[in-house]
């Protein structure tokens, strides 16, 4: 692949395991190594049989559902593809058969006003809707609240580009639409949308709406909730347009309160997102510095600056000597020894390219920086969708991993690191399994950053209780230090006690007001972001 | 003034007149010769004595403030430094004499306890409450429902610079702050807010939140909607603490919901923005454009790109002509002769100004510019205060003046420039009056800019109603083009209908839910934002 061209790899993520199927990845003798350090020896037994609980839908409910031109199903094998996302716990309750929370029926629309008459339906049944696009999610944002009927309202075939402003540069896409799917329509235009989650290879332009997603490169192209110029929802109270302009003094910006509304306030079926031209240059460089302490101070000289690159990310000691930043290379130790690892990336054309870089590279030797060149950076580009391949080998390996992430001011970001981290090894060290806990800096702002940290320990024989423990532990920190909980996976089930005390009753009495007056019966996706 | 200097001029502003009474401007010969081709050349009548409506607080409600602790008054002169803002009607109708939206009493707390304390008791009461703080909406912001007893809230001694976290780089505010007090408390740590709208000398910290202004430095720090990373705000409800973290996935973004909300949903007591450190480079350029479509083709590229500059303006043809852009030497012509100024700003230290200024400069040279030099950059920064202050004499004069503004995407900017003169010189040229329509753009993004005009026709005798069939044309001319109402002046009464209009019904219905939850009787800025 030459350095201007973007991976475009469209999976059909299926539940159980995380990505490409046919490509999954292997454990290299040294992480292997690394596993036995920790007392990972034995393998996960094999996943057995999932069990679905039977649907619950009535021929009435299906025969209206139908009646809307949706297609309508109760098929175990759809439902089961419907199941959860891709949290560990979420993969761990597949391998073991747990297939609890399958909806009752999957209905497929495939327009925006088959969408408004399903929600019809919904409504005037009292049936539960919970909206499943690129079904990634990792904090149990398709768990909806199973106490009625529930179906999972399948948005995938809402799909393309419908409109293209070149001049505004704003692309209209249908929601369902896959970000690889995006980016391959845009380019046809000469532009791209260079919004790239870890999740790119699955997720969807409506979920990382109302998601909040952010991507690798949001220092350059900002969050997935900066990139969104408007939105169309539909809601129990009719079709709302929302974003009349870039940014505007006319009332509260109400793109914010459906942006991260994760279904609860309507079903998004378009999303107006600001994109740019194809940039002619993409440089990635290798930055080392001493600790993670040099490289933070100058992550934050260079988000505090007029002048920044396109992707920036810094990981800390662990994740560097582990090498996680190259995936396919994992645990090998093929970078100078010790340090930390700065990812710095510049898109865009040769004179804007050329001009950033020589500034930016002037201020890293400054702040203590030594240059690597271009080989780390573009190993971490071309390998950069890849790290959570690596899950599924691990768990299979005995092993028990997962992710967490945050986001503070600078001021906190060490207090926050170190608590976390204590948090987290403290709550596995206490069930006998010590934990190796990695982290990285990988979205920053004037303000402050986000951390994210990758969790590895043995897996005891209920896994789900274990990280449980130390999830809790991890919130119960985040929240101690007044961080965020979460700076891109969302609310969904997982995190909603910790949001909800996040904001506090004022804030909440507002969202319940908007929900009760949209979403009069609670159809929309009971349960998640609210209780 | 050295170059690297703020003006710092808290000015006073008392209703009747713009800006600082001790420093008036008056119209060079070559604006009365531009006057007299209007065929304006009879004085504006004198005004006449303010006639202020009898308070209509009992004493117990007068009893129940002053327990709070804070200073109760319904003294005339007070409530008449309370009354309205300076949009030109505003101070026509002070000139006739018109006091008839004054407030029934003036509360000014002095802490955000007694904030609370007064509201506690309009809430139990039933009293109307309008936030004051700097006073200059031009929007009808300070114009509450009179149809029950209203106070004015004057925030005005809750003030201060509560804390700073220079890592961070944010600092807290009292809402009532004024912005030049605001900067010189943090000109004593070497930090800067940056934030200059044209009400500078007297808007306050606060009122900037709540109405989304928008500042001359808005490509290089953002809008104040930007800059604000937390608010606290007192409802009947109870307090709230808004914002967490830079960015979050937790859910919708809150503050963007009370940012904007016009006092409506609760009073903003205390508020954290980002800040920057004191650049020691200012450096401002003029540039000439051969019209106004190849100035705003230039805009528009540097508002794509990368690499920005802190200042960015586009004068039309008629504004460059008047030379608006220098307002000391309003109506000379010592520039280039026809075409439109761009002015161009930097601010930064030496290498990031450096950097910018010669990738600017040279992409501005590629788009057809024609470069100025420093003189008329400074000289717009000299006097890009003292722009309104050239209206009172205006009206002095006998001459109808105004501005409005709105914003829309880069592919609609020329019709909805087209379609706004249009309206606006349609309707006062309908009554008579054929008027001058100026324009500039001064706010920019990626996929879009504000459109700012200023009109100067002939007063007739009502000069408030031959306005409002203007202002009533432009807003219909708005809409129609799909542009939102206001970029920064924000709804106030002005803008409601349109922007009901604007927003529709699925969203108006979320802005009640909220507004009822929060302030179930209803004493919030009665009327205002919603009706």
């Amino acid at each position: 692949m030459s350095s201007n061209e973007i991976d475009i790899n469209v999976v059909d993520f299926v539940p159980g395991r995380w990505g490409d199927p046919a490509d999954p990845m292997h454990l290299s003798d040294s992480v292997t190594g690394a596993l036995s350090m920790l007392g990972i020896t034995e393998q996960a037994p094999a996943p057995v049989a999932l069990a679905l609980p039977s649907p619950r839908l009535d021929s009435n409910a299906l025969t209206a559902f139908s009646a809307t031109g949706a297609s309508v199903t109760t098929d175990d094998e759809v439902r089961a593809a419907r199941l959860r996302g891709f949290s560990t716990p979420d993969l761990l309750k597949f391998r073991a058969g747990d297939g609890s929370d399958a909806p009752d029926a999957v209905v497929t629309p495939s327009t925006a006003d088959q969408v408004a008459a399903v929600l019809a339906v919904c409504d005037e049944q009292g049936i539960g809707l919970s909206p499943f696009a690129g079904g990634t999610t990792v904090t149990g944002g398709l768990v909806p609240d199973r106490s009625r009927p529930v179906i999972s309202l399948d948005l995938r075939d809402l799909t393309g580009l419908l409109h293209l402003d070149e001049t505004s540069q704003i692309a209209t896409f249908a929601s369902g639409t896959r970000l690889p799917d995006a980016e391959r329509l845009l380019g046809e235009h000469g532009f791209e949308l260079g919004h790239f989650p870890q999740s790119y290879e699955g997720a969807t332009i409506g979920g990382c709406a109302v998601t909040r997603s952010a991507g690798q490169s949001s220092v350059g192209y900002g969050r997935f909730d900066d990139m969104v110029v408007g939105l169309t929802i539909a809601t129990p109270r009719g079709v709302a347009e929302i974003g009349t302009a870039p940014k505007s003094a006319a009332g509260p910006d109400l793109r914010q309160l459906f942006l991260g509304s994760e279904g609860a306030f309507g079903v998004v079926t378009r999303v107006r997102v600001r994109v740019h031209p194809t940039p002619s240059v993409r440089r990635f460089y290798g930055w080392h510095f001493p600790d993670f302490a040099a490289g933070t101070t100058a992550m934050r000289a260079l988000a505090q600056s007029n002048i920044k690159p396109t992707v920036l990310r810094l990981s800390d000691e662990a994740e560097t000597g582990l090498n996680l930043a190259n995936p396919s290379a994992a645990g090998s130790a093929n970078g100078p020894v010790g340090g930390c690892l700065m990812i710095v990336g510049f898109e865009g054309d040769a004179a804007d390219v050329d001009c950033r870089d020589a500034y930016i590279s002037a201020r890293l030797n400054e702040l203590g920086g030594a240059a690597l060149g271009t080989e780390p950076g573009e190993h971490w580009r071309e390998g950069r969708f890849r790290g959570p391949y690596l899950r599924d080998p691990l768990l299979d390996a005995g092993a028990l991993v997962e992710t967490l992430e945050t986001v503070t001011f600078w001021s906190n970001l060490d207090r926050l690191k170190a608590d976390v981290t204590a948090a987290v090894t403290g709550a596995l060290g206490d069930q006998g399994t010590p934990a190796v806990v990695m982290c990285h800096i990988s979205h920053v702002y004037p303000t402050g950053a986000s951390l994210y940290f990758t969790v590895i320990a043995k897996s005891l024989t209920d896994p789900v209780a274990q990280w449980a423990e130390a999830k809790s532990a991890a919130n119960a920190a985040i929240r101690a230090a007044g961080a965020s909980i979460t700076h891109h996976h969302a609310v969904g089930t997982d995190h909603q006690a910790a949001y909800l005390e996040e904001i506090g009753d004022v804030q909440q009495t507002a969202l319940r007001a908007v929900k009760s007056a949209l979403d009069p019966n609670g159809v929309l996706n009971p349960g998640i972001l609210l209780p």
